[in-house]
């Protein structure tokens, strides 16, 4: 993109703040261990206002970071994972809302996580990197909405794992939250996505490269890295998007090659998909997320699904796709009905696209209305 | 079992016979190359009749063998794969029909593939062993049934990737093919399928020990295979069973350990499973099997699914399971409503069953009287 276009787009999203905040005193984490001292690496778009009231907290899913919106440079290729609906005119509209985002505990851009030097040490944590879980994540946004003096979020919002994180905040800091937007989300891991994150674990810990998490001066896990990714993928599309997008065509060839060789376009794809996850994601990150995942369990934690959800202080908007076979509709119904169950004011909107678990992130057309007409009503109190 | 239990058991399907035979010409190969000397194992259990004609084959899954009934030992553990439908009295009644069922070209349990010896250098083929498809694995059996002196066959029947042969004999050999029993089956593999079975190729083919294939001297790409056979065991169980069987529970805690090892029970079956097939898989069987799986594709060869259906002889029963989602209700009901659109006689059942893709090998009541009653049709012609 040429400089012009980028300052166009840069500006798109208001003003963006590109930050991290480093506290020195120890996270409690839910293990009963102590993290310290934290950084959480964060943006914002928009401008909080007099009041502090407008703040929206966005959560990013397993691969994602703090970089929501807009671009950071003008020779950036892509811009953030959520431009599409974050900015000016945009559902979360960057005029109206302060917009923030940050990486997630136990990440690899920015925030600490086991890459990141063990202060006792001076090396990157590795395996020494303590267990965390979706609520330790939240407690380390706590200090960040502490920080940066917001009392009460306006609204949380986050698809699949980042929906964890907006269930986490709704349930275990419900005076902090205002609005709950969820798509693609479950209110725990099911054994089937246990599974495929245990499997994607055990890609990597299985690379000889992995030497038990301390691989930081050496060669990385790439071979389990890209295993991981390659299940995790075909597990975010479905059985329709693989047959559109790929079907059974060749790369580059109208012949088979009679090779043990990838040589269907959809292998290709998955090859891609790994290296890409190479080059800009941290294995161990990978390990320490995923368990974070498999532990969330909201009807676990509470006794069951209604009494979590009778925590729950204001309105939600659940969106959730019918091609998503990893984070079933039928996940976002039994939240819905939970909500409806404590008599919580809730809308739930399956919405139709092939797509499967990825259509939060690319089918924006029809999450657009639904979200903006949630804030607005949101706003006016009329929920 | 005590040696009057396995007298039962043994005796049970009737005369069992364990051999294998060998031809010494080369099997030409639809690559184009041609594999020789080729040995296939196989079992048979019943008797053949004196007009002949009273013969059935049996078509295994990709992790299969030729011992699909009964016990070869005392101190045997298991019976054969299909014990529960193939004996005295069970749907394939060995008291009437002559039972075949031989392991497949490719395979690791008698029949040729990877790791036989090359007879050109003495040593296991590995990776030099030639690219295989569905199609070369019936060649190998047509010549099977020519040296049995079957001249055609009563009926062929197959789950899964054995459904891949039957659907091959009825389509390819239709002469010789009385009526074809297809369950959990596909006339294709999808892109999904492929998707799956390039991930276990590609875990195998990342293990540093599978050494360009030739490991037969060294330790065996143990890590790699079991990723393979951990992913393929999500992909035959579904979502319900997962919940079912495990849910979240803990192996053998009743809290988080909080660390990064295994710990939820699903996990453990994974771990289980993987560890049992290196027992006694091969990892290059799995490579050349899951290739072969990946090329079919019936109405690809053929221009179409009707075109393919319009050679297919007698009459078929198609059984599909409600829960599989990897050879979904749909991809049975298609090749059924082809081949009732060419004017074929097809029975099409979908069980309901929440034991998804393994549901062929494990829910056998409903497919009992199925089976039972499709071959009595079949026998008094009143199809």
């Amino acid at each position: 993109m040429t400089a012009v276009q980028f300052e166009r787009a840069y500006e798109g999203v208001g003003i963006v703040q590109r930050q991290s905040l480093t506290w020195i005193e120890p996270l409690a984490l839910e293990s009963g261990e102590r993290l310290g001292a934290v950084t959480l690496a964060y943006e914002t778009y928009g401008q909080l206002n007099a009041a502090r009231d407008n703040a929206i907290l966005l959560l990013h899913a397993l691969s994602g970071d703090a970089h929501a919106a807009g671009y950071h440079s003008a020779t950036d290729r892509k811009a953030g994972w959520w431009d599409a609906m974050v900015g000016p005119g945009k559902p979360f509209d960057t005029e109206k809302y302060f917009i923030i985002c940050s990486n997630v505990l136990g990440g690899c851009m920015g925030s600490t996580g086991p890459a990141s030097p063990n202060p006792w040490t001076g090396r990157p944590y590795g395996a020494n990197f303590p267990v965390i879980t979706i609520g330790d994540m939240v407690r380390a946004q706590v200090r960040l909405l502490d920080a940066l003096g917001i009392e009460r979020l306006f609204a949380v919002a986050g698809g699949s794992m980042g929906g964890f994180q907006a269930l986490e905040w709704a349930t275990a800091h419900p005076e902090r939250v205002g609005g709950t937007l969820l798509l693609a989300t479950a209110a725990r891991s099911s054994p089937q996505t246990i599974a495929w994150n245990s499997i994607g674990r055990q890609a990597i810990m299985r690379d000889p490269r992995w030497r038990d998490g301390d691989y930081y001066d050496h060669e990385r896990p790439t071979n389990g890295l890209a295993l991981a990714r390659m299940v995790g993928h075909v597990t975010y599309l479905s059985e329709p998007a693989l047959e559109q997008k790929f079907g059974r065509r060749l790369q580059g060839a109208n012949e088979p090659a009679f090779s043990l060789e990838r040589e269907f376009a959809v292998e290709s794809y998955l090859d891609y998909q790994g290296d890409s996850f190479n080059a800009r994601f941290d294995a161990n990150s990978y390990l320490y997320i995923t368990k974070a995942m498999d532990y969330w369990d909201l009807p676990g934690r509470y006794g069951s699904l209604d009494a979590a959800m009778a925590r729950m202080p204001g309105p939600s908007l659940i969106i959730s796709f019918d091609s998503d076979w990893l984070y079933p509709t039928s996940e976002s119904r039994a939240i819905a009905d939970a909500l409806t169950r404590q008599g919580r004011p809730v809308e739930h909107v399956d919405i139709t696209s092939p797509a499967g678990h990825d259509a939060f992130l690319v089918d924006f057309a029809a999450q657009r209305p639904l979200i903006q007409d949630f804030l607005r009503e949101l706003e006016v109190g009329s929920l």
